[in-house]
């Protein structure tokens, strides 16, 4: 049998800013992050690093992610109320370093893909994607909503997918694993995946 | 270089819902479920595994989750309407058949812990925890936001955090691939999570 104990409120007191920021984070559980890619009135290229990417619906195919308004994500805020559109390219091993490194501060006028050493994929549209993602989406603004501690969710509509020709089967399942697809849990804790099973419909 | 492959309305037009809803959802990358506990007013524990669960702030510590105006989660949504309390169990690869099973229906009169074989523990508030999980919250209703499609985003607050002892370092990293915390993708493909290191914060 489990033996439970309580994290008290004075435990959690007892730590520093980022530990106590990080604790609940954890308790979030541990998801994929996604770099979320958009351009500004200026055409310059923004990059930034969002773990809080939920599953909407799928008829529309709606996805959401929670911003805090602080600096870093102000820019990727003002760009996707301005052009409506945006990017979500997804994170494996190999541009771990560099995906996480786009959460740092960088002048306006410099493109976080130059700043970490991502490259830019540009299409039609004006959104940049991450060329080295495996899986990348384009998706456009549909609304916001503002929550009480001041972070904002905002929906958007996923317009196109694309994925790594390695890793597409030709079926509606994608093995995470195999693209070698990180988790995250709270601010820095970085996990691989590995497909466990399938289990049936119920 | 990544060779790309766009994968198109027409080409997803062609397969079944499920696979359609599966395929959308999965897009939204990998993450922990979690069994959301509540009690009804006429005292019927209800139990439902959700995929949505999203961390939206440290101070107070809010995580918020998506859920669908469907039979199987008006159980929960009444529940937290009613009472303002549910918990939050963490799934991990020795309960996962059992926690995926509470999405069956089952008549509102009937308990999905007895239902699926899962244990109940109860304390000082009237919400049900699940005995095996590793982590357990409990959480307060705070406030609800409508989305476009129908579905409901509910914020809660975490009230109370429990930890196995077992996983328990007095620091405040948790580590899930050792809890054996499973990830699940779309509908129903679970991953498992190891640690793989720990970024510095930016």
């Amino acid at each position: 049998m489990n033996q439970l104990v309580e994290i008290t409120e004075r435990q959690i007191g007892e730590w520093d800013k980022y530990k106590r920021v990080n604790f609940f984070n954890q308790l979030s559980g541990v998801r994929t992050p996604f770099l979320i890619g958009t351009r500004s009135n200026d055409e310059i290229d923004n990059l930034a690093i969002f773990n809080s990417v939920v599953h909407i619906g799928a008829n529309p195919p709606l996805l959401g992610f929670v911003m805090r308004p602080t600096t870093v994500e102000r820019h990727t805020y003002n760009n996707i109320k301005g052009s409506k559109v945006l990017s979500m390219n997804l994170v494996h091993k190999e541009i771990l370093d560099k995906a996480h490194q786009t959460s740092a501060k960088y002048p306006s006028e410099q493109s976080e893909f130059e700043a970490v050493g991502l490259s830019v994929l540009r299409g039609l549209e004006s959104v940049p994607y991450v060329k080295e993602s495996n899986v990348s989406l384009q998706l456009g603004f549909v609304e916001e909503h503002k929550i009480k501690n001041g972070t904002i969710l905002l929906v958007c509509e996923i317009k196109k997918v694309y994925v790594n020709a390695k890793y597409w089967s030709d079926k509606e399942d994608l093995d995470f694993g195999k693209m070698k697809t990180v988790g995250v849990s709270g601010l820095y804790n970085y996990y691989t995946l590995e497909s466990l099973k399938r289990l049936d419909h119920v």
